[in-house]
């Protein structure tokens, strides 16, 4: 009981810091009313003092020092000026205005770069919305949950997040406005994916409470994945751009330690049903994945990289597609849909890792095998992982996200460049204890919150109309 | 009569002058293809000469004078080579190669400018279609007649709208051919808007006739709100980066005036069903929606403010979607699935006028307001409203775009720097006298061409299939 | 038999070639894990060698001498540095230092055109896969054949296509990553209308053998096309930036060659179902093809010309989606649903051709023109065809890429500048030939393989779960 009393706390505490940037907006709100207001009396000729304002806010919202290393080469092209600058001797009225010129093209360079990131992001929006959220939607028990569960969770995690961020808990704080939104994005996903394992068991508000704990967890991991967190893998050796480790295998595995606690007896005996159209929609998610995949790969690497990265991940899905029918054929005789919305993705899970580091056959290949894992996974594994957990993984995110993304930090040591293995291996393990340990308390708090006896219906939450067909 | 004369005769003008650009076009083409015949004789070593045949071309379909006022910020770049030019006096030779190379950047730059413009027209437009599109889906008697409502209402407004504006009726033309092109998919938005309102009254050829009404109505509010149209508001003084109400206020009070006198007794009988599917492709609308809305923010603003435009918004729906299925658990006991399709869109609706000059902070609780208004709205006002009226708002676009549209116009005034509030006052409520004073009109003459008794069904105009399931 | 025998060695040998890259990634791989393992000795200071190992490799994968002529003008910014270089001769040190900043500009500016192609090139990826795919669910028997052959179909022709170009067999390779990224998802695209016509009546395996056919057939013909293949057509005389011709009149004529092959007499006595949900479906494939199309048909096109060609098809589709809904009113009395997902993007065929080198007035109209050739074709000429084939077109690719695809490459005679009208003809000609005589050969081979008595249904390859409702 003491530890009961104890996890409720925390989540009070969880809540409390939410609330902070509540707090802190009602001082800037009140600022900007008073310039407003003294504005009535100014002319509109001087409109740029207040963009120092907002810049400034915006600055204090997240104080950054230094850059993050998840892209470390992105400011190239700042040093044009730079240089030019350093050696201006002679000339030097020219030289002057040539530093001049050259600086205002490099402040729209910089523009440019944070609007190829924007389009990314945006990439990785659509992926986290219709991509995973129709995804889900395969259960037609509980399609109106699938759907407004990933609405909660993505608008909690996305503002939480940057909060955390900001307040620089773990790690600095990314540079690039749009790195920090894409990082948001990136700890959105990995909820997802693990929402995909306790699909079904948690009422709508418990989805805003495992969100308030899951985005502390998964920072914890990142920081120490990438930003030398409690010095266990040097910063910058451990290659996951596109994260096989730090957002599936984490989300996988976070997912897998809430349902050892959250599964009842009853769910083992009701069969998951599916009909033609919630198949339909899961594989227009699917569908939404496997298109935006590449943005989601290419969006934290270098920008000289990010074509590669695109075109790497695009191989590797065309090699986990054409694996999936084969393998789906042979193992099952007939081809399960199912495996075609999943195990397809399984390529853009196995080439996070080594996206940006490695050449287009080797993504093929990687992909091709992480197709047949998978779908030896759904198959196969699954039954007795199931079994062994004493929990159900309701849309199999074991064999999505988990294996592929192990298979996917650890293949980066054979086929990408310039890795350290002793990192990768470190990375997969550390991830592994960390996401495991971090899911089996959400679990644990979380059923403190209620726990299901029948698994969920959306007549429970929602107004259903009755069916007219 | 004679003012059904007079409408009538305003909508023969009105088409009338849609065909103008047809006309136009048969001199181009015959020139066109003069020149094309006269091509084959020359060798394809001058492929510069037709470039500037078209590029004069394209200027003539909009000839323009001046940069319209929605992005006054986005030339700096070019000042570049202004700048370079203009100081240049000593080391003449080295000054002038590098006034020549930056010029050269200069038009590269430009050209990126309008493609990351072009980035955002293209994510409006996949809000229009299959945002707008579907979210209209959800009654289920005309999926049919929403989609094909959408396809024409788009197809029409956009190159009506683009002609218009070339024109040079209402204000000066856009100087970026991307920004003339969001400029209509934004008035394209707003009758999306207003057909959210009167969805299931009219026939296809009817959205026809409103479409062509409709633009010049929505143009001549455009022109007093941005550029200052009959001296009523300063160009530049209004803070609608996102039109929360030039787009959204205007198209749902708008479409209010069409329901005035639209509606039958029979509508207010007939309740309007949806079931599961409808629903789940409503949700769909959504999502796409709340996707791509931070381009449509961050469209009409400067380069620079674009990523804090888009993070505002994102904030904004996370906010409203948040408030949504807190208020909608409260006040209807069990979450409408209509409220999580429609109210956690007032995010974005609200953040519209300050997008680009607030705080992510001031963002985050103003979504989260706008939220609990539209739930509200949907719930409680929407039945006062509707008996007030004597008219069915079909899809509740005074709860989505109506209250948040005004909500966020004057919001602006509290929370984004350098706003003049008179102006967001008077915006507020001119384009409120103007929007349903021409969207009486437009009822009125639109209902001359036909009036429907029983509210609208598929099978009415399309070839309906029995249904097997 | 002699025939069966080679047209079987003929597929062998396809599919052999296919094994060539995974052959050639073995050396690569292990080549890349030495390097690995040698690197744990190493310190992570020297990032950059591996670096180049990646680029090199990358290289030797498509080996470049000479970039492609489908985008001549893409690297005028390049030229910035090279003229500041050459004219270099006083003001010494300051020139020298403004080259250098030029040189590292515009390695920034090719950085970025990559990534405005990369964006284009995830919008036609959307096109592929949700928008053929889902356009082709409208039949309810197999709507799960149709979303599992796009995802095959894609998986195949992509490195398929990457490999084959690399190797040069037809022509040079492109330069530009995403341009040979771009150019192997124009091929998806016209297999994919192929796969209309024929879809129905393969199964799953034999879309396999079908894309190995129509990759070096579509290649042919692209070669004779735009790269002086044959001598045919002089390079660069052919315009068709958007792929009227090369694309969709291939794809469609390929099809109906396959047809005359496979359709069995039961074909034309079963009507070919479709329901209310599934005529959703694919007005949300239809969708997804109309917004992104601009961006098909831009992609190919200089940078300078993109926002021009986009606006172009935008403005052909809202011709052709009015043209739609008016002759399929006129044409049938009640609007068909699939003339409304079909027709509405004839516009975006037939502006393929003249897409950059045209008026917009001229686009209106062409894709006016386009929309009503194409219902026409839905309603009167799709029988005659289907009767004088002796085959069923499922999609009805005949009316919606066939001719409005040669209506497209004629028209670019009289509506686009600086055409030469002979090679507009000869192409259209050419590519009917050998579209219809691969198609014929490629419908043999496969039959081969297997011929269908009865026409597709999902449960023939697929798990099919009992329908709830």
């Amino acid at each position: 009981m003491a530890i009961k009393r104890f996890l409720k706390l925390y989540v009070v505490i969880c809540m409390g810091i939410l609330c902070f940037p509540l707090l802190g907006v009602i001082n800037t709100t009140s600022g900007a009313e008073g310039t407003g207001i003294e504005l009535v009396n100014l002319s509109v000729d001087q409109p740029l003092v207040a963009v120092n304002d907002v810049q400034h806010d915006w600055n204090s919202w997240s104080s950054v020092e230094n850059a993050s290393d998840v892209n470390p080469g992105s400011h190239d092209i700042l040093l044009v000026s730079n240089t030019a600058e350093s050696h201006a001797k002679a000339g030097a009225e020219s030289a002057s205005h040539q530093t001049e010129a050259t600086g205002a093209v490099a402040t729209a360079l910089e523009d440019f770069l944070e609007l190829a990131k924007y389009g990314k992001a945006i990439h990785v929006m659509a992926m986290l919305m219709v991509g995973f959220g129709f995804l889900m939607v395969f259960v037609r028990k509980y399609g109106y949950g699938a759907v407004t569960a990933t609405y909660i969770a993505v608008s909690i995690v996305i503002p939480y997040y940057m909060f955390l961020k900001k307040m620089g808990i773990f790690g600095e704080p990314a540079e690039l406005k749009m790195d920090r939104l894409i990082l948001a994005e990136f700890c959105a996903a990995s909820i997802l994916i693990a929402t995909g394992a306790f699909l079904g068991r948690l009422k709508m508000s418990q989805y805003i409470i495992m969100a308030l704990i899951f985005v502390p967890s998964y920072m914890l991991n990142e920081w120490i994945m990438l930003d030398n967190g409690m010095g266990i893998i040097p910063k910058g050796q451990l290659i996951d751009t596109g994260g096989s480790i730090v957002i599936h295998q984490f989300g996988a595995y976070f997912g897998l330690g809430v349902i050892v606690r959250m599964t009842t007896s009853e769910d083992f005996n009701k069969k998951i049903e599916s009909d033609k159209i919630s198949n339909q929609f899961s594989m227009l998610g699917s569908m939404m994945l496997w298109i935006f995949w590449p943005s989601f790969c290419a969006a934290p690497a270098e920008i000289s990289r990010m074509p590669i990265a695109a075109v790497n991940t695009i191989l590797s899905l065309c090699g986990a597609t054409l694996a999936t029918y084969i393998a789906s054929t042979m193992i099952r005789k007939k081809i399960a849909i199912e495996d075609m919305a999943n195990a397809t993705l399984a390529g853009g899970v196995v080439i996070g890792s080594s996206c940006a580091h490695t050449t287009p056959q080797a993504s093929l290949i990687l992909g091709f095998i992480a197709g047949i894992l998978s779908v030896i996974g759904f198959a196969i594994i699954q039954p007795r992982v199931q079994k062994a957990l004493k929990g159900i993984d309701t849309c199999g995110v074991h064999n999505l996200h988990g294996m592929p993304g192990i298979l996917g930090g650890l293949a980066a040591i054979f086929i990408a460049e310039n890795v350290v293995p002793g990192s990768q291996i470190k990375g997969v393990f550390v991830t592994f204890i960390v996401a495991w340990i971090t899911g089996l308390a959400a679990g644990t708090v979380v059923s403190l919150f209620g726990y299901r006896k029948d698994s969920y219906n959306d007549a429970v939450e929602f107004i259903v109309e009755e069916e007219h067909h």
